[in-house]
């Protein structure tokens, strides 16, 4: 199964665009929790039927030494929640071997469907990850950080930095389904734009609840399907309460989001 | 310390640019090594005196899990080899909260110097290990494979990419003796036109032995102090042997690089 399919399987299983991300900070776990492998499932077993997609972020779990919590995090949600995406979010950008070893660390040992990567080294860095025979990328085009204007937008050949990344995601690196692409919500523009070059090709949207995006404007990346995306929540949906009930509290969380976007894009079912 | 400081530092020990890279491959270890720590220390202890840096590449370590003997690898050097740089080659690059997770991996759990860093998210994902009281950052500027191409070479106002990408660092990143860059050797004129950009600002060079940079080239890289490079070759002198002699030929292969080195920018002392 490409990840593409695994998406489209996920998409129609949780008929959900929201992704969950698995941001784990011990320094604000609710007191009483102190392993981030049972904060990390109870998120999952309280949020898992209203997502498309669980989103680890491996740096949260690396600044801590965290990688057995990590492993099993997403064994669990493998094992336990065979529809759902796993997208490992890890940015890897890197050349020849060193890209093939990033390529078994998140398709080998973690067991990811799909792993964020950085193009600003090419085509043959991000090819080991295309070659792996599951594995798929989601390529890093424009973020809304503040600093994403400083390279992203440079303008060549009349496009900006990151239409050309667009431009060759869909016209070089996918080929069965297997990439794309990561854009910020806050530029609807910019959002509709990339929707504009890649066709159907999934994108991943970051930028919603605390990274503070625009829910209304994810409507323009949807596909010509009315679905499309993977719009993540974290930290909105995590720490929604530092109390006991703190899984609930996720829940809530994550079906408001849920019901926002399907009252922009509509539910299928 | 500054990163600068402690490279100056380096550079007056060992009368050395040469840094070995330390991508361990337990496919390729000769018979009898079987702990990657082991094979690791080995090649540390057999080739300290010969460099300016080690550069562990924190993919070899992450695809078999072996987190425990990286940290267990940059403690040796640390503490074995005081004078000697630690440059952590994880070309990380995320935003805010992330890029500070990113940080305290580099800078806290495995005490490195100095961390690889991907531009592409611009100013605000690369603040965070700026901010780090002894942390230094060698940001990606221009790779020398075959895609390095893809977007680099773009040109906007008259410059390409990867310029634009040097003249940040030096005019708005670098402030007190943090920054270098990463910049392959196959293209000497490159090379040239990104020490006119940056001044003295430290140069990494990936690409000699197994890499194929070419070493004559890397000449024109130096500052003007002769010196201003950090030139690494990795499985050339880790895999110089496959046999017992392993240590011994990596020793071996090292004083070679490190001599072809002096022959074209001259011994300090």
């Amino acid at each position: 199964m490409t990840f593409h399919q695994q998406l489209r399987r996920a998409w129609n299983a949780s008929d959900s665009m929201l992704c969950v991300g698995l941001d784990p900070d011990p320094a604000r776990f609710p007191r009483g929790v102190n392993s981030v492998f049972d904060f990390c499932t109870s998120i999952i077993d309280a949020t898992a039927d209203l997502v498309c997609a669980f989103k680890p972020q491996i740096a949260c779990f690396s600044a801590i030494g965290a990688e057995n919590d990590l492993e099993g995090v997403c064994t669990y949600i493998r094992e336990r929640y065979p529809d759902v995406l796993l997208v490992l979010d890890a940015k890897r950008g890197d050349i020849g071997t060193t890209a093939e070893f990033y390529a078994r660390e998140a398709f080998d040992r973690y067991r990811a469907h799909v792993v964020t990567v950085n193009p600003y080294l090419g085509t043959d860095a991000v090819e080991p990850f295309l070659r792996h025979p599951q594995g798929g990328v989601f390529v890093v085009c424009r973020t809304s950080n503040t600093g994403g204007d400083d390279f992203q937008s440079l303008t060549s050949n009349g496009e900006p930095l990151y239409q050309h990344v667009a431009r060759r995601v869909v016209d070089h690196w996918n080929k069965i389904g297997e990439c794309g692409l990561v854009v910020g919500a806050t530029y609807p523009d910019e959002l509709k734009a990339v929707r504009a070059i890649v066709g159907d090709l999934p994108i991943l949207v970051p930028g919603i609840g605390a990274q503070g995006g625009d829910l209304a404007a994810t409507l323009v990346g949807t596909d010509s399907t009315g679905v499309g995306m993977v719009v993540n929540s974290s930290r909105a949906v995590l720490y929604a309460s530092d109390g006991a009930d703190f899984a609930e509290a996720a829940r809530t969380e994550a079906i408001a989001t849920r019901d926002a976007l399907r009252a922009v894009y509509g539910a299928k079912k």
